[in-house]
């Protein structure tokens, strides 16, 4: 079933599903095939099977504890292990493997409390899965787990780490309707408890079941964190439109397209409600197809970041490292990053010379790079119309090849190159303006405070610094998809070590809060007879920021975001509320927790988090810590995660 | 110090805490060594080493960030790290490190909320405790945490981990006697979140510093699951005799009698409440030392178990392995059980046969090992005046040597022995009592009923099994102590394996439940010809039950007990109320969790419980769902842990 699961096809696979316990597979398949659907999802066996459950029940309709000799016989025999008779089967041999789901009898009964029904229920669960893995079905439809289900999970569990093809799809309802008290995350709780007991296997997924009525947004969110290989849209949920045709509503349209973007298995469930009498099955995938063809393009952002969804990057370290040429490359194409920078210096001429004045204006690019904001802080001074002289000044020995050729080629002779280290060189001159691009995902995570406190010394006392200040803010988050992936690398190593990703399978639990700021230049620090800051103390921050929780989730880790004020208000923001419209040179940073913390709804709680540093580095810890437990404190002493000053 | 930290001197290490942040040391140890003191607690500087604080007030008692230039100046040169000047210390050098214990200083604020003043208590705090790790003092007092403490955890954590010699005891008072609100568990609560903070540190430890009113036992029942090295008594919670000579409550003696089974070391405290005035300082040392001569003897179990204490072992598995000779031994000693035993075959035998009859009682001692119980049986026959024919089963060969010797030497023809396993051999004759002793810590934990299924094809069918029934318990339970141990192997074999211990530091945080039981002779199992079941789906078992924990704590993992009727009203118990006074052949047995799940006040837990069982194996899984979080199921499949069949 290969274009079930094939990612790059750009087309979706949608596939069918009866609501039927008995069927024949030939006339089923063929009928799927012509409705245009890719997969069927078929029962293993016919219902007779159930007959081995051996459930008796009384007048009362009890289950009977005593059922007779023979029976128990029969029973002890089967339980044995025999084969399956061929004509228990619908699923029989390999004929449509390829084109099939297998779907587990509903009428198992893991947790009765009846030990017989237990036991029985647990050893057909056991064979069908035994036989369609033996097939090598890709994927199996799982009943929803009812109220209680610690043993349905114990059972599953003991067969999740023998399956080496086939896949688990879980039936979740997104509502469940069956409840008159309707708790709108009662079904995703009940699916994080089965899969916490379940150890979060990489085999057990869910097959999303939409309801007629969705949700608010708030709730709907927490699904994108959950590995959905599957979307069920019962027939009943698509409404009517004025030709007669099914078509969802805008929310639901809405919601589908977001789930589309995780290209998950689409199954329409025919539920027998017939509420589209004069159109046939297969007008509900193609209006699935549809709506797959009508999502709208890739925005700048998604499309830089494609293939990028969830994927851990270590933070760049551009001063202990010298950046490569391709690094520079990728953000020197960002569309906005650089226009803000222009409309910052020219702005801060403006405002510091006065019109029609001779008065050079000196600034200094420090971390210049290959020089784009050289040739920006350029094409500023001739808008404004104003004299300057520019400084760059960069300590990368290749980057300088550049500029020497930049110098020589394009900027002339209002721009002096300076190569070295700008917190130990010897001031060539004193600057109006200083300009710097040393931001990370953090805002202070390449060490920006660090280089500016060397470079200030450059700067007039009344000089102007760009960025003039930059805070940091920080979001409890859930995602047990990236959490899983920071687990795979088996030590504590990864777990105190930040990553830049761009988040997809996640959920925001609270709103970003700020934790620190920075401002340029720094007049308070106590600076020694080269002009450079005695220790770094002033530079280490400590915050305790309290969130409030609404819905419940899984506590995987924090996220961590920027804003810069570059000057005035100019704002270059990668926070999501403030975020600068199409520029894609950031994405988020993760700061994963070892052990993920259960937050029920309506819950408070408090991240503490440090920026701390000694005489060779700077590193981040933190903690998380709640009314119902607390965290360790992450990364004590800088042992597994620093930045080298 | 090795008077202080050395567990097999009886004598108990005493030491003085003087009231007092500056004092000379020459006569502060001479004086606490003439009033029969162990060892001394001591400031480690003077106390006008706050000037390092630089925490200048304003008017309004607020400190002032604006301090002055000069200040500055000084204050970042000493940041970077200057020696102490000698007549800043009080602990200058090496020449009473034996007999000192250092005290942190009480002004260190690491949790202002002024950078500065943070900045320089955490500097101060690493320069006092990196000074007596330097000296080599084996133990510091810490402060005790205050209302906002996370600060004051990370600085401590970033310190513990280079620590070579010395131990932290944290001052924690049982109660926090500052609030109003008498929160009892409050304490306790932001201890446990301090060393979750720092990772359960083992270098961390507390100093429990007793309140003149000890709150009720279930409270301080929690205390003793923690790690505490010291007991501090202020002067002002002795009471006073009629000769006016300072003495505890009976509640506190009977709390330190307990405390002292961990052997910690003892804390006079002098907080100058003077409320003894006609006697001196010694007596109170005099006073603790004479609780601990009157300490009561070990009882029985104390005795046999000294020294087992928390230590993990693993089951027994009699069935796969044959046992030594020197276990037979050990067990054999029990004083109690074999009593018991004794009396339910001499009841049995009383009601079966009546007085003056000829009849020949068969008894089949199944599993008899080195021959405890047919001796036992043969007292009770002759007690009873009942003729008896004795078989005695047994598989171990080596064993089996024991048995010809006995039969040889003691029991003569009344006694049969026979070689082989129960579970398969072909019966010699028909039993009338069928006698075992195969149960383990955990009731049917070393396969009782599998063995007893076998062997009940010698029984009559209105015959009569010794045990007649074995039921299992289960306790939720807190030991960071016994966690650490199973964590300290690094693996996930060992955290989803059980331990028989001598729980000691422990809190059981509800009372035991019990989740299942098994009867003698099983009378509804199908067999097949040989007289055999045919599969063992009769022994498996389910079970949830659920917890109402009181007060909050840190569940480590489940204690197990069994609770058997031998015959009739004849019980034997390792369950802790009911306990067979006197018998200690079974310790508990202790299941882990992985990750340890914490508890609030007034909680409720469900724990599952499972015995499965394939043709091969018997094992256990166990996961606990409570309503903030749940386990995963541990042992899935037995894959960490079984008993072979």
């Amino acid at each position: 079933m290969a274009s079930i699961i094939d990612k790059n096809v750009p087309r979706i696979a949608v596939g069918a599903f009866y609501n039927q316990e008995n069927c024949d597979i030939t006339s089923s398949v063929t009928s799927a095939k012509e409705t245009g659907h890719d997969f069927i999802i078929l029962p293993i066996t016919h219902s007779n099977y159930k007959r081995f459950l051996f459930d008796q029940v009384d007048n009362n309709m009890q289950i009977n504890d005593d059922i007779i000799d023979n029976d128990k016989q029969c029973m002890e025999e089967w339980r044995k292990g025999n084969p399956f008779l061929k004509d228990d089967l619908i699923i029989k041999d390999n004929e449509h493997t390829d084109y099939l789901v297998g779907k587990i009898s509903e009428w198992i009964n893991l947790d009765s409390s009846n030990h017989r029904v237990r036991t029985n229920s647990e050893i057909a669960l056991k064979q069908q899965l035994s036989w369609v893995s033996h097939l090598g079905l890709s994927a199996i439809l799982a009943p929803t787990p009812t109220n209680s289900f610690v043993n349905y999970a114990r059972s599953l569990n003991t067969i999740l780490g023998s399956l080496t093809y086939t896949h688990i799809w879980m039936r979740i309802p997104l509502i469940n309707e069956d409840t008159s008290c309707s708790n709108e995350i009662e079904m995703w709780e009940r699916w994080n408890k089965f899969r916490t007991f379940c150890e979060n296997h990489s085999k057990l997924s869910i097959a999303l079941e939409l309801p007629a009525d969705l949700p608010d947004e708030v709730i709907l969110e927490r699904w994108f964190a959950e590995p959905i290989k599957a979307v069920i849209f019962p027939t009943k949920i698509f409404l009517t439109n004025a030709k007669g045709y099914p078509v969802l509503s805008r929310k639901h349209q809405a919601f589908v397209k977001k789930l589309m973007k995780y290209k998950p298995n689409f199954v329409i469930f025919d539920d027998m409600t017939n509420k589209h009498p004069k159109v046939g099955f297969a007008v509900y995938q193609e209006y699935i197809r549809y709506l797959n063809r009508t999502m709208p393009e890739l925005d700048q952002i998604e499309q830089f970041g494609n293939g990028y969804q969830d994927f851990l990057q270590s933070p760049l370290q551009p001063l202990m490292e010298n950046l490569e040429s391709s690094t520079y490359e990728i953000f020197e194409k960002d569309p906005v990053k650089y226009a803000l920078y222009e409309k910052a210096v020219y702005h801060a001429l403006l405002d510091r010379v006065a019109p029609e004045s001779n008065e050079i204006t000196v600034i200094m690019v420090v971390g210049a790079g290959r020089g784009p904001l050289v040739t920006r802080s350029l094409q500023a001074a001739e808008k404004a119309k104003r004299n300057v002289k520019i400084y760059a000044i960069e300590k990368n020995p290749n980057a300088f090849v550049t500029l020497q050729n930049m110098k020589a080629k394009v900027w002339g002779d209002k721009v002096t190159i300076v190569f070295g280290d700008m917190r130990k060189l010897k001031s060539p001159d004193k600057a109006d303006i200083l300009v710097s691009e040393l931001l990370g995902s953090f805002g202070d995570n390449e060490l920006s405070p660090e280089c500016l406190d060397g470079a200030q010394k450059f700067l007039k006392s009344d000089g102007i610094s760009i960025p003039s200040s930059y805070s940091t803010f920080i979001s409890p988050l859930s995602s047990s998809k990236i959490h899983n992936e920071v687990s795979s690398y088996k030590d504590l190593t990864h777990f105190e070590t930040p990553y830049v990703v761009m988040l997809q399978s996640v959920a925001i639990l609270a709103k970003p809060k700020e934790i620190w700021k920075f401002e340029h230049p720094n007049r308070l620090v106590v600076r020694d007879n080269e002009g450079n800051p005695i220790n770094n103390y002033h530079n280490t921050r400590y915050s305790k920021v309290t969130f409030d929780v609404k819905f419940g989730g899984i506590l995987h880790g924090i996220a961590g975001y920027f804003e810069s004020v570059l000057y005035k208000d100019i704002i270059m923001s990668i926070l999501p509320e403030t975020h600068s419209d199409g520029m894609f040179s950031w994405f988020p940073i993760f700061f994963p927790l070892k052990t993920p913390i259960y937050l029920p709804s309506n819950s408070t709680i408090d991240i503490h988090f440090w920026r701390l540093s000694n005489s060779q580095k700077v590193w981040y810890e933190w903690c998380v810590d709640t009314s119902f437990g607390s965290s360790i404190i992450q990364n004590v002493g800088g042992r597994s995660s620093w930045i080298g000053l």
